[in-house]
């Protein structure tokens, strides 16, 4: 067995932090709790734009970090809200179609995370990133009751079509 | 823009539909269709056997099918089972330990992914698969009404310390 690396492990549990708040929204809504559902998505935002910038100030940076990170953010930002956005709006207004869009976002966000990892451009990123889209549409779903139920499947049909697009969108916050 | 190659996006179309029912299992669960959402999970184990081995015979393995085929394995060996049982088990008779056991066999799922993928060790695996826990506790979800509700937790906790152990485990069938 080889001595842990703590400088390693911090960064891979705020990511592991990610994921469970990804999953606990599926629960919240689950249990009707929609705002705290959406809370949960936003969260696992603050922490995905948490666990690179830890793991470059702890000079911690690994290639196992950066496939847990992927698999927590399908979790967070491609099925959390697919799952949400289909139980409180579409299975409402639009049981059929919604059921295939929701699919459809989730499915985008697969691949836009397989290739990210694989296309390794470091400068801007191709296509909308997953975290945005996610983070939207969980931001969108606090106001669920003020806006018209049309605007769900309009922004995730487009959000889903940005992130497999070849669209170069500039890094902030870097 | 690149010419498609067909060969390459047959498995990839198969992966796809691993996610897929890894998606639906969760939307039948929610809908109550117990028998359906454990279903779906064992299509996306059938899934997961046929994408690789396609592949291998297209000779189109890459990057970015292995990078896709662990984000949908996530979704659906990780995450589908673990909403599952705490719906359809916990909820009921052990919500606040339920809910955190389920929280951690999704974890550990993502942690034997990540680790998979950066080990590269093709000669075994190192950890019970995700793909075997996850279709094991689909399939236990089938007798939910005839075997004690206390197996699922003991067979869940099993399961999740498997997967992040360091026990090699033979490959079958390939």
């Amino acid at each position: 067995m080889s001595k842990i690396d703590y400088t390693r492990v911090l960064p891979c549990l705020v990511t592991v932090a990610n994921l469970l708040f990804g999953f606990l929204a599926i629960i919240f809504i689950i249990d009707s709790q929609v705002n705290l559902g959406a809370g949960m998505v936003l969260l696992s935002v603050l922490m995905d734009s948490m666990d690179g910038k830890i793991a470059r100030k702890l000079k911690a940076n690994s290639d196992f970090g950066k496939e847990l990170d992927s698999l927590s953010d399908i979790v967070s930002f491609g099925l959390a809200p697919a799952v949400m956005i289909y139980v409180v709006v579409y299975q409402t207004h639009l049981p059929f179609w919604g059921l295939w869009l929701s699919a459809f976002f989730a499915i985008c966000g697969a691949l836009r995370l397989a290739r990210f990892n694989v296309l390794n451009v470091s400068d801007y990123f191709i296509g909308v990133p997953i975290t945005f889209a996610g983070g939207f549409m969980a931001l969108l779903l606090l106001f669920a009751q003020t806006i018209p139920w049309q605007v769900f499947p309009v922004m995730m049909l487009l959000l889903s079509v940005l992130m497999i697009s070849s669209l170069q969108v500039p890094k902030l916050g870097k």
